[in-house]
């Protein structure tokens, strides 16, 4: 079965998903028994040059062109952003239209809004790109944990804030100088603030804690703190307790049920799985009743394995449509908790106080309450 | 939609899902859409105890009633070995009934065959439960990774010979102390010979690689090596040189584009992501050409980790039922490699060799090719 493809948006995750669908055409029809065929592609910048063998005449700058093809079963959104990508997946679903994204901003925001017009359309809305790359992650947490309660969900889901954390280590840098090396290295943006202020890393928390914990979060309940005052001094103290710093997504489920949200630096002993995920590597583990705990680990980001999970959304999709099956992942999102206010969080704190005015504690420069 | 489950087997892992889908069925009821219901329950020891709360009037050692209870909508076969497992599988599957099993010897045996029957019967068969207890693994690979071409597969997949050697690492012990302590905590059987001799570990990668690699593979056709032969003084000179010793199933594709398969203890640098995979853990790696390296991690065995594998499989099953797709997930097995002959690996060994009858030589122990 032939199903067709419409794409908005060209940019990295674009060209990976049109090079990685192409490279990898036999297999993926061979596996999933659908031949997936890319029959339009709209982008702001039709005429500009691309890194990958793509067939330039699919190209327009015209999206209604895509929304408006009868014969376009899916719909893959990858031009990021709120506006106008809500307005164009809306519209797919509207058409009848399944559609796929790895827009985590769109759906950290208006994700219910968005599964809800896909359950009246009666289409499959897939997301699995939109944290973690390539990571398996929504699709583990939806489908092969599915028997199970999760109590907590914990990870490093920013690889920007990750490398210029992993650099401030391995160097002893601070990081004003590690973001300027990263920001020429393609690392980070010019301007960085979704990432070190961890903007980034909440809107892919309320992804995953929204799946993991049954409802709908928005990004702004999530108690959040950026890298930006993390010092070199921070670091080496940590290390020096035995801990590293890490930018931390964290939901879990506290002592009184209620769920608590939140993303900031956090010291994690040097054991902790997570201490050893470095670089622009992201990884998630969770703690299920059923199963314990889980982890995840891989690329976060980058054309091809965003590509990898958009690929992987694509041929679920189809395998719906051959069997007639659209909307089968179904069952609806209900709160299973009360979301925890942000001044109940009960929590252990490292502070580093500057005491140099008085002389009779010169030399101390912190305070670690007790872990 | 409610889905009648018939349970065959009710030992550790048919337990453990009795439980967990008591514990948490308006869980799973919510989030699928689908009510999942233990209608008949058939084991060799019906008037056992058990360690679980279970309607004893669903038990008995009839497994024909099972087989043949028309209301019944899934068989979910956890009696675990070949025979009478395939037989009872393979009448299910010819009463139109779809199965869950978690049996990796089975599926290792006679995948190929039963997955045939499946399709003639256009039914579902799942088997998540059957490699890396409640990992994802199966549905990450098959699903989530569909738009790769895996080039590599390494896994730590026997919890047994990992409690083993993690404890002859830590505590210097010899092999066979360490066996006796893993048999009398319960972690390795009375005839260990499934786990220590690499058996089981040859059919978790059979398992995997034929789904990697696109073709039923032939657990015989694995190169075989357990860790009986691993001494203390093995896992002291590798420390020395910077690695440890694990039980390893690899599958890669050699660079004349053929595919090798192989278990057997390995050397790893100690800063490798599957090092640090200790005690009864297991965690695989696979590199895929559009993902690049990603990683899954967990408790590789036990009732309820098994458990969470098993409920997950009867959710994608009941949701193919309700929406009338069974068989779904189709998409035919046919060779993408060829195998490698086991003669023809190319690899890098580490050889200890006791040179105490030459003198000049005395202390010398051993000889390390170069990596």
């Amino acid at each position: 079965m032939q199903i067709n493809i419409g794409i908005l948006g060209l940019g990295t995750v674009g060209c990976g998903t049109v090079e990685v669908l192409r490279r990898n055409a036999a297999l993926v029809a061979k596996r999933s028994g659908c031949e997936l065929r890319v029959t339009r592609i709209a982008t702001r910048t039709p005429h500009k040059p691309r890194p990958v063998e793509v067939d330039r005449s699919l190209i327009s700058g015209d999206v209604e062109a895509v929304l408006r093809d009868p014969d376009i079963h899916i719909v893959a959104e990858l031009i990021g952003g709120v506006e106008p990508a809500r307005d164009y997946v809306l519209r797919a679903l509207a058409a009848g239209k399944s559609v796929v994204t790895a827009n985590k901003e769109l759906i950290a925001k208006h994700g219910g809004e968005i599964e809800e017009a896909a359950a009246r359309a009666g289409v499959d809305f897939r997301f699995e790109g939109s944290v973690g790359g390539g990571i398996p992650l929504v699709a583990p947490l939806r489908e092969s944990l599915i028997g199970n309660r999760v109590t907590q969900l914990m990870g490093i889901l920013n690889g920007t804030t990750n490398y210029i954390l992993t650099k401030m280590t391995q160097g002893g840098a601070d990081f004003d100088d590690v973001l300027r090396e990263a920001q020429s290295l393609g690392y980070a943006e010019a301007d960085p603030t979704a990432d070190v202020d961890g903007f980034d890393t909440t809107y892919k928390l309320a992804i995953l804690a929204g799946i993991a914990f049954g409802a709908p979060v928005s990004p702004d309940s999530i108690a959040r703190e950026g890298i930006r005052g993390v010092g070199a001094r921070d670091i080496e103290y940590a290390r020096e307790m035995g801990f590293v710093i890490k930018l931390i997504a964290l939901g879990r489920q506290a002592e009184d049920g209620e769920i608590e949200l939140r993303v900031h630096p956090a010291l994690l002993p040097q054991g902790h799985p997570l201490a050893s995920v470095n670089d622009v590597f992201n990884s998630v583990l969770m703690h299920g009743d059923a199963v314990g705990d889980v982890m995840f680990y891989g690329r976060g980001a980058g054309g091809e394995p965003t590509a990898s999970a958009v690929v992987a959304d694509l041929v679920e999709v189809a395998r719906d449509l051959r069997c007639g099956a659209a909307g089968r992942g179904g069952g609806r999102r209900r709160a299973e908790f009360a979301w925890k206010d942000l001044a109940a969080f009960v929590t252990r704190l490292c502070v580093r106080v500057p005491v140099a005015d008085r002389p009779r504690n010169a030399g101390a420069h912190r305070r670690c309450f007790r872990r």
